[in-house]
């Protein structure tokens, strides 16, 4: 696996102050998260109410303005070379000195999951200055994966379907939800991932709440099991979604719905190639669960993007008009869900080429057996 | 353990919108987080780039706001009872839901870490809105523990003080950092914790970052070693910090530095009564470092709040002027970092009595000796 270097992160923060220009902005702010691991490689120990924020403006320098005590731990950053460090102490107003940095009219994108606390003091000290969710301004600014990116987000696929085939080797009949959870998540440790995100299985009826996680319920012959685990391997992400049967024969309806979202999952990956709407694959994937009369238990979007997050822009959602670009990295995921009963869901991430789409999962998509 | 009741939730919810008003605020709007934790018991299973926000006003029912898709995951939280749920789905705005629930021209305290991206729908939906960051607006909201929650900050310190025991008789020398903190956290499990959020082990020169957590170093004969760790238990926080010498003879350097440490901490918990203000416990600790010679080296305010969270209000560090009050929950961790050498800190979580302060934490604060 390749590593990147100090080189690739001050390409980035270039790419994303050309970007912020191109978008009218005057700069990016950048709060600890997805997005400063992705320009920076810096990950602080925790995200707290310190002010820790990356200010990238075209023309400028990259600028982190970090905590005095947190300063050592930002310098050995992967690509710290390429920062100016500007450090506040305790008991100072660090959101003074966040505005030395910026235009007191500018218009800054700012990362979604920067604190609310932060914006506001950045607000109350520049009250000209105006911001947009980073996902709104530049919602392409990670989507878009270079070859190494590809690397680490197939490798995450292929271990997040080893551990699909070892799974169907365990016995699910009898015992909780929790305890097959468990299983998931030390199958996706031993493949290789530092990080296990969610392991839902939801089985019988929990399967129909598409963000069970997963309970005590002891789960039964007969029941229709929804698996869906990924995490985070190589700081890239995985997400795969089965449906698996616990003993040999499900029922004629069981069979049917998950025929619809095997055909609904299957007909929207054939629609992915460049210039394709993001929308349009929703829609792809919905019009064929409600052909076949389940299109109002298809309650969720089609999928995500994926990369250093496990969610992230392009959505495949209505409303959502970008064009698909090759190197984009998505999950196509459609579901039904009876309420009460039973539902299905069949997820594999997929990377726009050149002409066409090509999955990064490859486990068979029939309607597993388990024991 | 207590635990703890939809009653105690629909209470907390009621206290924080009578608090609100009082602060002049129109309501509270709570994100997804601790806060939302201890007011409803709710915890999503992640937080997402999807809203989820509890709006707490006088003389109306809670309101939540969920995706749809979470909407079983929020009905089944413990205080959910006194809640109206309002979801909505993929492809709607969220926002305008929320803004249905809150006054045009109101003034809202809003959680310290809801996602920037949420304030700023927010602000659009309704621009004659106004927000605070709760920790401005409602600072002490949590700060004050009631019998049921002092237990459990009991119950957590007294298993963080088991395992800084038992950590006395593991071998240090010629063993890394990270073994060590990996030892650290397999105790506070064994002793009750359900989540470990730190294991610094801060050997030599590394002790002298506060915020050094573990690395690969190899711990060696006659290092001052900083161990600070702690993590939840029973939903309520640990977090305890004392310094061990590996070997028999400390220099008298280390002896001294380690003395001043012990001396503030002293002094600074001795301060501890109701009325006193942070600011003051803050002072007194430094006073102390400092009339020694060491005040450039405490680089850190004195302590932080804890409760369900590890850092909250109240912070005792200079410019905090609230009074102390009896419930109240804190830190009292007054350090010396030398650069290139070596650091001291000695940490307890301290409660406020009617009459002075109570150590949750009882193990020795002389210098550890550990082989």
């Amino acid at each position: 696996m390749t590593g990147f270097t100090a080189g690739d992160y001050a390409a980035r923060m270039e790419r994303a102050a050309r970007a912020a220009a191109d978008a009218g902005l005057s700069g990016v702010l950048v709060a600890p998260g997805p997005d400063l691991a992705w320009l920076t490689g810096y990950q602080p120990t925790a995200i707290t109410e310190r002010l820790t924020l990356l200010v990238l403006a075209p023309g400028r320098d990259p600028a982190l303005v970090v905590p005095t005590l947190e300063k050592p731990d930002a310098q050995a950053a992967p690509g710290a070379s390429a920062l100016a460090l500007t450090d506040w102490t305790d008991g100072t107003d660090p959101y003074g000195v966040a505005a030395r940095l910026l235009l007191a009219e500018g218009h800054y994108g700012i990362s979604d999951s920067a604190w609310a606390m932060h914006l506001l003091g950045l607000q109350r000290t520049l009250p000209a200055s105006r911001y947009t969710a980073l996902t709104d301004s530049l919602p392409m600014l990670r989507a878009v994966k270079d070859a190494h990116e590809l690397e680490r987000l197939a490798a995450a696929g292929a271990a997040a379907d080893a551990t699909y085939e070892e799974i169907l080797g365990v016995s699910f009949a009898g015992r909780r939800e929790t305890d097959v959870a468990a299983d998931l998540a030390g199958l996706l440790r031993k493949h290789g991932h530092e990080q296990v995100d969610f392991t839902v299985v939801g089985s019988g009826p929990n399967g129909a709440n598409p963000h069970h996680e997963a309970g005590d319920r002891l789960i039964q012959q007969g029941d229709t099991v929804v698996l869906d685990f990924g995490g985070l391997m190589g700081g890239y992400g995985s997400d795969t979604t089965r449906t698996v049967h616990v003993g040999g024969s499900p029922t004629d309806e069981v069979k049917a719905v998950h025929d619809v979202v095997r055909r609904a999952q299957q007909s929207a990956f054939e629609a992915v190639r460049p210039g394709v709407t993001c929308q349009d694959i929703d829609r792809v994937a919905r019009r064929v669960i409600t052909e076949a009369g389940y299109g109002e238990y298809f309650i969720h979007r089609t999928g995500h993007g994926i990369g250093v997050t496990t969610h992230e822009p392009p959505y495949i959602v209505e409303g959502e008009e970008r064009p698909l670009v090759p190197g984009m990295c998505f999950s196509i995921e459609p579901g039904v869900y009876l309420p009460g009963r039973f539902g299905v869901r069949i997820e594999d991430i997929v990377t726009v080429t050149e002409d066409g789409g090509r999955r990064l999962n490859g486990t068979d998509h029939a309607l597993g057996t388990v024991a």
